[in-house]
């Protein structure tokens, strides 16, 4: 029987499509066993993390932003794979509260150049963040951030907008 | 003002102790911000992650099992960093289980010796878990697996026991 660990290893030579379906794939297997929303997302991050790097992207963080249940309008940290990171995020305020409030993705190239950029690292340079909608509720987001210019595409959108529909359909908030 | 981020980075030629030290300086700064229990453990996964690779220790794996609130006598996943992890543990089964069961830390040297030890990654060969105790109830446990024989020592358990210690004290569960 594999190990719960092989989920996080992928085949060279892969194209970032087969390698977003397997991560879709794994995302639904593990997710079946529970609907607990830490464990299933601490598991995401780490699907994310191992998927990016398996491709070569050089992703420096992937993980979650949750809706603060504690303080009206605030994202709270959730689990991810990465450096350590800032523990609340204004809705409304920079990417993750960008894509929190309008419920869209935010494909961005450079965050520099991006309206009220929070910069939980310095070194993060381009940022992709798919929001999780449930009857029109932000959720959270899945927020992933890349050292260079440019790290996300179509293809990253597409595939990261049906595992938001995996992991809000999934999961007990 | 440096970033979130910069606490996952440790100078070279530390000793172990001084950067376990370090991790538990970082720890009570960022808690000092919230007491969300599932934002200061992810941050905590990133601080001890970083902090074992940064003295070329071979973690592979960083995080928490916390206490189930809805199955008796159940841990499951919490926040970690590498690769994708079990997401239940019986309380008494495994490591995990034999520290939340005896509130007691666990130190072992090679894991396939370990009377019902349950592999999530077959590459762990030892393993140091440290209960998260309060009022003599256990609320989880600090989970640290290493890809080599006898990865953890004296050291290890002194200042992962102080952390549990931080850790117990500045979370709401």
């Amino acid at each position: 029987m594999p190990n719960h660990a092989d989920h996080s290893n992928y085949s060279a030579g892969l194209s970032k499509s087969e390698v977003l379906e397997s991560v879709l794939l794994s995302y639904e297997a593990l997710s079946s066993d529970t609907s607990n929303w830490v464990a299933n997302l601490a598991n995401c991050s780490s699907l994310v993390w191992h998927a990016y790097h398996s491709l070569g992207i050089k992703v420096n963080w992937a993980g979650f932003y949750v809706l603060n249940k504690e303080v009206e309008g605030e994202l709270i940290l959730g689990p991810f794979h990465g450096k350590v990171a800032c523990q609340t995020i204004k809705i409304g305020k920079g990417v993750c509260g960008a894509a929190a409030q309008t419920k869209e993705t935010q494909l961005v190239a450079n965050v520099h150049e991006f309206p009220g950029h929070i910069a939980c690292d310095g070194d993060t340079n381009s940022e992709i963040v798919v929001p999780l909608v449930k009857d029109n509720v932000t959720f959270g987001v899945l927020d992933i951030d890349c050292l260079e210019l440019n790290g996300f595409d179509a293809t990253d959108r597409e595939y990261l907008e049906k595992l938001a529909q995996l992991i809000i359909h999934s999961c007990t908030w």
